[in-house]
C-alpha cells in the first residue's frame, strides 16, 4: 500500500510508467527497504536493480527473485509490484530471523516490463538474457521522443554493471494470475508450468485523405474502414482456436479530424496461444486477411510482426509445487497468459513462477485487487521454493 | 500562394487551425489587403471579419461574399481560402477600375469553418445567423482545454460588433468543389442549387479494461472490437443508399496501450444525403445497430447526434448561372457535399455558391490543387453575380 501511493490514481490504481520520476521514486523506496535489511545494491546498464543478501557460501550462484515496478497507464497496485514486494517480504523474513541461507539471495527489479512507454515489453529482462541488444533498447524513444537512456539517467538508474553478469543459479517470480482461473477453481497457488506464446504486430493501413462530405464512396481509400475490418478479424481469429486470444489495444488515426477521411491508421495486433503450431496458423490467417484487404480496398497494409515470444517451459516449477504442498496450500498447474520477466530468465537458469488469485481475474485495470491472505500465501511459497533451490545449489 | 505560406506544410498543403497564431497572421494579411483597396474593417464578437467597400447608396443592404481562412490539420491551399481571396480579387478589380457599385460590397472571413480545433464546423457563420449561441460557442475548448474566446483575444480578433448586425442583402461564396464531378463533366463552373444534409455524431463505447493476455475471449468487454463493428456499419449504411456517404474520421482509444483491452473508445460518425428522408433512415439504422451492439457485447454505446444540418436551397443561384452564361463559361447545376458558411447565410438572405473544379476531386488533403484559369473563372463569375445582385438591391 505504501508503494501504491507513488503514482496513485483516483480510481485506486497506479500510473507509474517506466523510467519516469514516479518509477524513480518507487525504485528508491525498494532500494531503501533492501538496504535496511542488509543488502548491497547493483544497477546494470539497462537500469535493472539487484539487491544481494550474502549466503554461507558467497561463491555459489544466487537464488534470485523479482519482477517489475512499472505499471500500465491505468494499471493496478499489484501487477509486477507484488512480485517485487514478495521478494522484499522474503528478504525481511530471512533478515529478521537471522537465517543464513546456503546460497546468496538476490532481489531484482526489471526495467520496463509493461512495454507501455517504451516497446517491447519485458525490455530489461530481455536485454539481461541477451534477447535484445543493450544499445538498441537504450536508444528507444517514447511517444514524445524521449530516449530511454536519458530517462534512466535522469532518475539515477543508469548503472555500470553489464547486463547478464550476475552469478544467478535459479530464478523465481511471484505474480497475481491476472486471469480468473484460480478464483474459479478456488485454489490459493498456481504452479506455472508454461508461458503462453505471443505474437505482437505493428499494423499500418495507408489510404488517401479526402473530404468526408464530397468524396463519393466508390472513390475513397478509407484507412479507417480497412483498419476496422482487420480489428474484427483479429477477434474472429482468436475465437476460432481453443485457448486463443486476440487484441487491438492501441490505435493512432491520422489526421484524426472528423471531416476528413483518415489517410493513415496505425494499430497494434496481439495474438496468443499456448500451442506454438496453432499460434502459427493464427499468424498466417492474419497476414492473409491483411493481404486481401490491401487488394480489395485500394489501401496498403504493412504488417510488422516485430515480436514473437515462444511458449516457455518453467523447469524450476517443481520447487514451487513442493513448497505449496509442504505449506498445505491448495494449488493447481496453470499456464501464464501474459509475458513475464521469468519467461526470459528461463533462457538462462531454471525458473519458476508462483501465481496467486486476483479479484474477478481483472488486471491492467485500476480496480485490480487481491487480499492480504492471498499475498501471504504467495510470499510463503516463494520463500520455501527459494530455500529449496538454495539447498541444492552447487 | 502568399496566403499559403502561412502554415505551409512540407507536402505543399496548409496547417492553419482556427484561432491559432497562424490564423491570426492570415487574418492580418487579409485585412491589410482590404485596407489597401479602400475598405473599412469590422470584427464581431465571434471573430468574424467584414471588410466594407461603400456603394453609391450606403443605406442599401450590402452584397457580401466570403469564406474561411482556417484549414484542416493536413489541409490544402484552396479549401475556404480561395473563397476569401476570390472576394479580394473582386474588391481589387472594383478598386483598380474605380467602379462604383449600386449597393455596398462586403468581404467576409468566418471564424472556424472547419470544426477541426473547435466543434462544430461553420461555427462563426452559425453564430452570425443565430443557429448557435454566442456565449456557448466562445466557451468551447480545443483538445488541450484552450478556450476559443481566449484564443481569439490572443490573436486580436475578438471584436465588438454584434453577430448578425451587418446590413447584408445577398451572400455569395466561391469554393473549390472538393469532389470529382466538375472535372469528370469537364465544366468550368458549378451552379450550386442545394447543400447536402449532414448528421454528425459523437459515439462513446465503454467496455472494461483488462489484460490482453490473460482475459479469455468470453470474459471480455472489448470497447475496440465493438467500435470496429460500428465503423464498418457506418460504411455499410452509406453504401446502402444512393448518394449516401459515411465516415469515421476521428477516434480516441483509452488507455491506448497494446497490452490492455481498451475500456473506452470515442469516435466521430458522419452520415450525409441530399434527401432528408433518406438521411433520416440512415440515422435510424445507425442508432438501431448501436443499440444491438450494446445488447450483444456487454458494453455501453452512447450515441450523441449533436449536429444536424438540414439540406439547404440556394435561392440566389440564378445570379450565379446568369453570370456564368454571360461570361461564356461551361457550367452545370450541382449540389454541395460539404457544409459551407453560405449554407448558414442562406437562413438570412438570398445566397448562392460558385463551385470551381479541383484536381482529381481531392480536398482536405495537402495535395489539393487547382489552376489559375479555374480560379480566374470562379472570380469572374463571383464578380458578375455580385454586380447583378447589386443592381437589383433595394
Amino acid at each position: 500500500m505504501e508503494m501504491a501511493k507513488i503514482g496513485a490514481t483516483e480510481k485506486g490504481g497506479c500510473n507509474r510508467l517506466a523510467a519516469t520520476a514516479l518509477d524513480g521514486q518507487a525504485r528508491d523506496l525498494f532500494v531503501s527497504w533492501c538496504r535496511a535489511a542488509g543488502c548491497s545494491i547493483t544497477v546494470d546498464k539497462m537500469g535493472n536493480i539487484f539487491a544481494r543478501r550474502e549466503g554461507k557460501n558467497p561463491d555459489l550462484p544466487a537464488v534470485a527473485t523479482g519482477s517489475h515496478l512499472d505499471t500500465q497507464p491505468t494499471g493496478g497496485k499489484f501487477d509486477g509490484v507484488f512480485g517485487v514486494l514478495a521478494g522484499v517480504e522474503v528478504l525481511r523474513t530471512l533478515h529478521e530471523n537471522n537465517i543464513e541461507t546456503n546460497a546468496p539471495f538476490e532481489f531484482a527489479v526489471w526495467t520496463n516490463e509493461e512495454g507501455s512507454r517504451f516497446s517491447p515489453a519485458m525490455q530489461g529482462s530481455g536485454v539481461y538474457v541477451g534477447r535484445f541488444d543493450l544499445e538498441a533498447e537504450l536508444n528507444k524513444t517514447d511517444i514524445n521522443g524521449l530516449v530511454l537512456r536519458d530517462e534512466l539517467k535522469k532518475i539515477g538508474y543508469l548503472g555500470d554493471a553489464e547486463p547478464g553478469s550476475r552469478n544467478i543459479g535459479a530464478f523465481f517470480e511471484t505474480h497475481i494470475e491476472q486471469g480468473p482461473i484460480l478464483e474459479d477453481e478456488d485454489k490459493e497457488i498456481g504452479v506455472v508450468r508454461l508461458g503462453q506464446g505471443i505474437r505482437w504486430y505493428n499494423i499500418v493501413v495507408t489510404g488517401r485523405e479526402s473530404h468526408a462530405g464530397t468524396t463519393p464512396m466508390h472513390l475513397r481509400a478509407d484507412a479507417m474502414s480497412a483498419a476496422a475490418l482487420i480489428v474484427t478479424e483479429i477477434e474472429t481469429i482468436a475465437l476460432a482456436y481453443a485457448n486463443g486470444v486476440g487484441t487491438v489495444g492501441f490505435m493512432d488515426v491520422y489526421p484524426n479530424s472528423r471531416n476528413t477521411i483518415p489517410g493513415t491508421v496505425k494499430f497494434s495486433g496481439d495474438l496468443r496461444n499456448p500451442d506454438p503450431k496453432v499460434l502459427e496458423e493464427m499468424d498466417a490467417r492474419l497476414k492473409a486477411f491483411c493481404a486481401n484487404i490491401e487488394k480489395s480496398r485500394g489501401v496498403t497494409v504493412e504488417v510488422d510482426p516485430f515480436w514473437y515470444f515462444a511458449p516457455v517451459k518453467f523447469s524450476a516449477s517443481d520447487n514451487v509445487k513442493i513448497a505449496a504442498e509442504k505449506l498445505g496450500y491448495s494449488h493447481m498447474d496453470i499456464y501464464a497468459g501474459a509475458g513475464h520477466d521469468a519467461c526470459y530468465m528461463a533462457d538462462l537458469v531454471p525458473s519458476g513462477m508462483v501465481f496467486t488469485p486476483c479479484k474477478d481475474g481483472i488486471s491492467h485495470n485500476e480496480i485490480e485487487s487481491t487480499t492480504s491472505e492471498q499475498c501471504e500465501a504467495g510470499c510463503n511459497v516463494l520463500l520455501h521454493a527459494m530455500l529449496e533451490a538454495s539447498e541444492s545449489m552447487q
